[in-house]
């Protein structure tokens, strides 16, 4: 070493060891899998895109990540640039873009890996995080019983997760910005009041209050608001409800909408505990214009979201012509993990994917464990691996304990003549004596998946 | 749309469409599995390292891509900065260095995902892609039996690829450049004549003399090296050829490494027809020490090598004091597929993961629709997509052929009248009344994974 390094990971950058990073991998595929089990093409795009286009879709310029050569060349010179996703939602726009013609609508895709945002980096936040994304995209218009599907699955996927009970809120932003109209309050202060809406739980009643006035509002239109958001009841009651409400146009659109999505999810046969309407839910983002979602874990409000989404009129609007509203949901996977780590609400056991390592004695021994370790990957489809190098005995043991192999199958000289094996439960400590020509059915028994 | 904007891929960045992406994940599910099968445990380590660490392991400047926000930030303006990783062995040897106490070696890791080079922007060369990488880190020393069973691993993902016969071309530096020494070339000449003879295969015999010539080469030292790096047969025959050869330290020790390596090949099993010693390879990468491998598709050389690696001294000189030799091999992915899309030795099916599509024969009867394909999810694990839109009926048929689902079930006011469905076999255009209630076995019959 001449120069000393700093080898830590850049700051907002995670890092996953073995055992979490086995756990990421097992959520991905639950995820993966049960979009798949509801037609959701996976799609390859680039991390990298034209900064053009990102800017022009809303990205944010003091948290894109542009790229140039570390020593720059004469094309990073000539050329306008290019940068990191910050999401998944620009590369689809122009994903479909640029496939107008090939794509069937209504296109149903998957989108799982990291994207990139410049924060300022503080606990809980990442710059590189994982966002595991569906969206539906019709071509004109999308029916709202797409909306119920999403539901169902964010239902699915944390049912088989397992981390405990959670409750998907469901609303729908036509009800909220044609409700405040009917109120009479003026086009240019609706989102504004959309923003208070969202915050009525992140901040104390007295500053609503405070946020509400200066918006201009009366009493009467804030008190109506707080009536009206906080509204509870079954999905029914609550639709009920909102269909005697003598509401204009845009709130009669919204409130139909969510009927359709409430006549999906019962279709669907989501259980009644993991759903909810509730007329707070707002959402932050400027691009929803229909059914917004929020999943929150019970018992762990503090968490925040762990899955949001929402309808939208128009997914690609500047770059193509044709009219293409979509709804989706994105489950921000580093992030959500991170937390559910730290809050010791899921655990990471063992780091290896290894069934069994297999032990020679001594150094002569490894061409005898070699095979044998081959022998068992073959036949049984186990994940198998052999200590190749010179160590003690005991360390050798000791490795298998660390890595959490849960069995270790051992040889020495007597076990190759006879043409058996020991086979050590490294939980138990238990050991026994094995034929080789009955490893099938010894492994079959010890091993379940 | 007020501005034009430019929606395709940046230049060198690729994207895969639903059909091809299906077969990339495919592949990542063999090439990982198979990595776990023999207990290499991915980790995740961000895309984004300090620039300086990656330059220090040997990165070229001219390609490395320096991240920096489009509106620089103060932080930006004080930080020496980060950049994307070029390859997973910098990374590698960063996490090594930081969990160094923790790490139970020999340390066996996977690192599946996109890398990031600045080159020339050329047909077949990307500037993302993705690389399938293992390597086994020592402590201080590593049997070269780990070297064999990189060769295993090679033959079991590509014979379970299916893409055709391919030979795995081992080697060792040290049996050359021992070989070179002791035909007393001098020790800076022995780097140039390596290179010179990793391009036998690409250059005209003619070039090849030449560049010999330029280092100064006798005629006689030329065709000595042309007549050893030409050497062919069996394994066991190459071995005992070169044992017979009274060589100095370095090339001793190499035909000892060999002859281990071989040894586990053999204990491993490795049919014969996928492996050979061949003394021409020489793999162009600087850190490599001892074996070396390539690939080759039979039949399509011209591919160039399809997974190589080798075998190297430290793997973390620059970031620890500890001396950590190393062996690995990497998969090119996107290359590789590219190439093989190209070349029509692999075909992409189907773009959707749906077994069945789901179709209402009018928009009323859309519950239905829902509740039958969730009953399928549910019951029988199958992906199913529902037509949920107003479109024509041929529209709806149209759309499942497009994608390529196989089965669609369409249910009308008749079939729910009957508790029953139509399912029609799309490839065979076949189509059969079924009751609901004997979906299970139908479904069973019809559908196979």
């Amino acid at each position: 070493m001449n120069k000393k390094f700093n080898v830590s990971t850049p700051s907002g950058f995670p890092e996953f060891c073995p055992k979490r990073e086995k756990v990421r991998q097992q959520w991905i595929k639950v995820i993966s899998e049960t979009y798949a089990s509801h037609g959701f093409q996976p799609i390859y795009t680039p991390l990298v895109e034209r900064d053009e286009n990102l800017v022009g879709k809303g990205g944010n310029p003091k948290e894109i990540y542009a790229l140039r050569r570390l020593q720059a060349t004469d094309e990073d010179k000539s050329h306008s640039g290019n940068a990191l996703r910050f999401d998944h939602t620009v590369p689809l726009a122009l994903y479909v873009a640029r496939h107008l013609n090939d794509i069937s609508f209504p296109f149903r895709r998957q989108a799982i890996g990291p994207v990139f945002r410049g924060e300022r980096a503080q606990k809980g936040r990442y710059r590189q995080f994982d966002q595991c994304d569906i969206d539906v995209i019709g071509s004109e218009n999308l029916s709202f019983f797409h909306d119920a599907e999403m539901v169902a699955i964010i239902t699915k996927i944390f049912t088989k997760l397992n981390i405990g009970e959670f409750v998907i809120r469901i609303n729908n932003r036509k009800i909220l910005t044609g409700f405040f109209a009917d109120l009479g309050i003026s086009a240019d202060k609706i989102k504004p009041v959309l923003d208070i809406v969202d915050d009525l739980e992140k901040l104390p009643p007295a500053k609503i209050m405070e946020n509400f006035a200066e918006q201009g509002l009366t009493n009467d239109q804030t008190n109506k608001i707080l009536e009206f958001t906080n509204v509870t009841g079954e999905p029914t009651e609550i639709l009920n409800y909102l269909k005697g409400i003598n509401g204009g146009e845009d709130f009669t659109t919204g409130v139909q909408e969510l009927e359709t999505v409430l006549t999906g999810i019962k279709a669907l046969k989501v259980p009644a505990q993991n759903f909810i309407v509730d007329l707070k839910i707002a959402r932050g983002l400027d691009y929803y214009t229909g059914t917004v979602y929020e999943t929150k874990l019970v018992g762990h409000e503090s968490l925040g979201s762990i899955c949001s989404g929402g309808r939208y009129n128009d997914l690609a609007k500047i770059f193509t012509k044709k009219n293409l509203p979509g709804v989706g949901i994105s489950i921000g996977l580093t992030r959500l993990l991170g937390q559910l780590f730290d809050a010791g609400i899921i655990q990471a056991d063992t780091a290896s994917p290894s069934h069994i390592l297999v032990v020679p004695q001594d150094e002569k021994l490894v061409p005898n464990a070699i095979e044998l370790s081959q022998q068992i990957r073959d036949i049984l489809g186990l994940s198998v691996e052999t200590y190749l190098d010179k160590k003690k005995f005991v360390k050798k043991l000791d490795y298998a304990d660390k890595l959490g192999i849960p069995f270790v199958a051992i040889i020495g000289e007597r076990e190759i003549e006879n043409n058996s094996f020991v086979l050590k439960n490294m939980t138990t400590g238990e050991q026994n004596t094995h034929s080789i020509e009955n490893i099938e059915s010894i492994m079959g028994e010890l091993i379940v998946f």
